[in-house]
């Protein structure tokens, strides 16, 4: 690409519009009286440059899927986004003004809620680079597309592990498509941080973990944009030696200064430095667009993604609902070129090996590296490029909450699947079993969760989970076990089916997943005791399903955060009822599946113990 | 250090050693049908120069305080850490063979289950770097002893960005008692690593991390003696290039293949295996003893660490809980200087400060990185060397749901506090509110949570976190309130307080932290209604408190995974009440606390309501 100095009236442009994010940031948050201006003036040449210099975009049109993206990993300079689009003229200037207000759209870290320029919310630090790469791994892979996509980062957020697997990731994969931008501006909340200024420090860490870094001084539109306009091989890190707080004037004292991070300037500061500011913004009779995005991207429809078959089970098969969960992916992939999966050095626990041997090119293997797994997927998926699936051992996601978390407040349409979980995987040990899993996925906005019990339930989970909206997860289990629903059953989210019952029944027993097939043992060996009970599978832990008219009696699995917590929350005031919940109570020791069923009390034997307690209970109550 | 070459009777030994743990590891993962045999062989050589030349520790008392450190970070290669103390003598042969069954006291992958060998549970790829950098940093500041720490670790777990939060503090710190090992053996579960032999990419990473690096044949017990001797001035890596599975012989598939993770050898095979090592083991003389370790650290006495006074708040008085909670902390460093305090940059935040400030010696700025914080946190408390507190946003700690996992199965002794809870950071955007804390924290095992609601409670939380044991989580709030408890009011974990009583209550509002104040207004003007109201503060959510005789109709906030649902779970079977909860719904919008409180429908007024309308479900109820 050839370097085309830009003349001397576009570079002063270029400062004025700096000059007017810093006026816009710094009266925006005053007015609040919350937010972060000192972050957003160290940031103003960068924004400059990228949007008005380097960046091309539909300005009418901020998600197209032809422009090049834009990241805020730093997400507390929020306001200095805001003022890029008030200079596009998608926003209205009083509009930026309600900013951090409830009333507004508009927030001190940037969510989803309304705001059609952000690709996902921020504010918590090291995560915006994941998703970069997911859109940058789109775009070179899926999309096969020229768009490039840029990260601004803060100095502080580099000491988040999260950001050295996106290093690793994009290199591995030749991001070349992708730039992320570090503002090193040397402060954070409470002290320096660690590196300071010391930009050749980072230069090294960059180019050792495969990048092409070129130090600048952030503060100089020149040099940035001939940073931005190099030629690349690799993904590039341009590294901004900044000033925290840059343009508010020598004799006040927050440029440069620790102590004015996330503080608003005090009114009289804050017009006398608009003012100041203001003096420095030079007439031009230039005014400066967006270039407009090459259209080589191609369109793309994820609706009515739907299994176009029923599950090809026979009663009585065996196999475990990881492998299902594999197969249906695989067979999903079939039929729709923009179903991709990805996977953390697992695929051959999770069984998503199998979609990758039939679909390599929509297969993303992304090694042990959960959260940056999690955050590309968040990528893969934004603007309705692909219909994700990530998968990994149930128990790994423990890593990716905060991200997962993050997925969920910008309202991702991610669909994770997790492998092993609880006592299905004894044999590894406590750590590799997934016994927090159900109360995390449940605490998540807006989430569903699947627990299919045979590869029927676990197919049309696949299915459902694909047309659903918003994050959702599927749990899977290690082992084999027989198929107990016919193929055609249907199956929705939050209806519960009931998968065992008589006229009389005493009892009424509400599992999931393999403990479904402890209580159908259990539930037979109760007949020879003329113990009638009743087995409902959830199917969906998030929304449950629950209608007392089904209901008779209870005990379940799972403790604290759980199935039977989630239970107990829905039951708690329906009366006449008992709830007893089978659960691990403690933390488990290795073994056999099997074995540690019996040892913590969920097996066939213990639902039988515990149906015969409630009866007897029942009894005493009368 | 000089470096006095090892004599050849010397060398053999170790070999002999390094021989013997593969049979063992073979034999014993046969045996049991599981485990990760070809993961133990890549780093016999390795854990033989360690134990036997390299490290100077006690064998027979394998925790104590003088002895270097030893963590296993790739715990799938536990085997062979329990046949280097079947080498010692510690472990008798027929221990280690029981493995990996359920009635043993060995795990796939180990936990502290018994093992007083193992410093922390493992298991979670990782994570042990960041153990074992609290255990330098406790060395070298804290105990000013010559002890050192070393840190195996896999090649696959290279990609999770916790290893290089611990690699970034490691070199700040200038930990120059910290060595890491790094078995680059090329393969993971489904796939090569992604740098696979490349030990020169590796190095230039951990040179650019501020580490000093040594490349070596992992296999050469030679070059091993030799980078472990070196003088060191900085943390030290060793690059051991190794090979899978080897010393299997290489007409039998598994040594450097593909396809033998987590495998153990068909019985055949392992037998012709350990005929084969047997025959490369040469009769030798010569017996190694470990050196015995230098006696220069301080014998530690965590034993009753007291708040030696009351707090000194008045009634009336008004401060935040995070306030308190730093001014309690700072109040008992001054009587105990084993009380050392962590922060993620964000001290003047959660007001760790006012310790920092009092005790600068005893406090460690872990920056931007909460998940090494908390492994920092968990290897500073090891060996009871430390009471440690390790404070950080309460939303911060979602990043480090895993490590939180694996200290709570570690047995781990620290202490954590959460400030700017819930929508008390209203301002700053929902990704800055804590709202999945609770679920988070009642899930781990063990845990203690307090929630205090003044001052006076918030003292008492942090006096009793420091002589409950286990995992403890103190989660305070943003803005100042009123002191409600009186200073010699008696706390106790898991007994609730009331706070608000008469003798003709007609509703039970249980509420925890800022919401009892709103609980107080709420009463207040109820009460001018002529409906009394009584008011429950748990003071700690796990343990709950409850006790039917003490409430009378409810209603309370928070809703799945909290308060609410901790309260469901304990009243599911009691008969004649209604629980009503008030709890936030929806991803809160940003706002001033008081604003937010009301549109989530959890303020005051709120909480009125819903009492007017308990009241009249239960007229109509009778």
């Amino acid at each position: 690409m050839d370097y085309h100095k830009p003349d001397q009236q576009t570079i002063q442009v270029l400062r004025n519009i700096a000059n007017r994010l810093r006026i816009n940031c710094i009266k925006a948050t005053t007015t609040a009286g919350n937010g972060h201006p000192t972050s957003c003036c160290s940031v103003a040449e960068i924004m400059s440059v990228l949007f008005f210099h380097t960046m091309r975009y539909r300005p009418e049109d901020p998600r197209h899927y032809n422009n090049d993206r834009f990241l805020l990993s730093k997400g507390h300079a929020a306001p200095a986004l805001y003022s890029m689009w008030v200079e596009t003229g998608f926003l209205k200037e009083n509009e930026m003004f309600s900013l951090c207000h409830a009333d507004s759209s508009h927030e001190s870290h940037h969510t989803m809620h309304k705001q059609h320029f952000v690709e996902v919310a921020h504010g918590f630090l090291g995560q915006g680079l994941g998703v970069a790469c997911g859109m940058a791994y789109t775009g070179k892979y899926f999309d096969k597309s020229s768009y490039r996509v840029f990260c601004l980062m803060g100095d502080g957020e580099m000491s988040e592990g999260s950001v050295w697997e996106a290093m690793s990731f994009a290199s591995y994969y030749q991001l070349d498509n992708l730039v992320a931008i570090l503002d090193i501006n040397r402060l954070g909340q409470s002290d320096t941080s660690p590196l300071q200024h010391h930009v050749d420090k980072y230069y090294k860490r960059f180019e050792a973990f495969g990048w092409h870094a070129i130090i600048v001084d952030g503060h100089s539109v020149e040099e940035l944009c001939k940073a931005l306009s190099q030629p690349r091989h690799q993904p590039t890190a341009i590294i901004a030696k900044t000033i925290k707080g840059k343009g508010i004037p020598g004799d006040l004292p927050a440029e440069d200064k620790q102590g004015w991070h996330a503080k608003p300037l005090p009114k009289d500061m804050a017009e006398m430095v608009a003012k100041d500011l203001q003096s420095r913004i030079m007439n031009s009779s230039k005014h400066l667009y967006p270039s407009a995005p090459t259209e080589d991207s191609p369109p793309v429809s994820l609706r009515n993604i739907r299994m176009p078959s029923a599950p090809s089970y026979k009663a009585g098969e065996k196999i475990s609902t990881r492998k299902a969960y594999g197969m249906a992916l695989a067979k999903l992939g079939r039929y729709y070129e923009r179903v991709v999966a990805l996977d953390g050095d697992t695929n051959n626990l999770t069984y998503s090996e199998i979609f990758k041997n039939e679909h390599p090119n929509r297969f993303v293997e992304c090694y042990i590296a959960q959260q940056n797994m999690v955050s590309v997927a968040v990528g893969c998926a934004a603007r309705d490029r692909n219909l994700v699936f990530a998968s990994t051992l149930a128990s790994f996601f423990t890593r990716t909450h905060d991200q997962l978390r993050m997925a969920a407040m910008s309202e991702s349409n991610v669909k994770l699947c997790g492998s092993h979980c609880g006592l299905s995987n004894g044999e590894e040990g406590p750590s590799l079993m997934a016994l927090e899993d159900l109360a995390m996925f449940r605490a998540l906005p807006s989430s569903t969760i699947f627990y299919p019990s045979d590869g029927v339930s676990t197919e049309k989970a696949t299915d459902l989970a694909a047309t659903t909206k918003g994050l959702c997860y599927i749990r899977t289990s290690r082992h084999d076990c027989s198929i107990i629903y016919n193929s055609n059953e249907d199956f929705h989210v939050g209806q519960a089916k009931v998968v065992y019952q008589s006229k009389d029944d005493q009892v009424t027993v509400v599992a999931a997943g393999m403990m479904i097939h402890e209580a159908l043992a259990a539930a037979e060996h109760l007949k020879k005791e003329r113990i009638s009970i009743r087995i409902i599978d959830p199917f969906t832990i998030k929304p449950l399903d629950y209608k007392p008219s089904s209901i008779t009696g209870k005990g379940t699995h799972f403790g604290e955060g759980g199935l039977g917590e989630a239970l107990s929350s829905v039951m708690v005031n329906e009366q006449g009822y008992n709830l007893h919940c089978l659960a691990v109570s403690h933390v488990p020791r290795s073994g056999k599946p099997h074995e540690l069923l019996k040892i913590y009390g969920i097996d066939r034997d213990a639902i039988v113990q515990a149906v015969r307690k409630l009866m007897s209970g029942s009894t005493n109550a009368k």
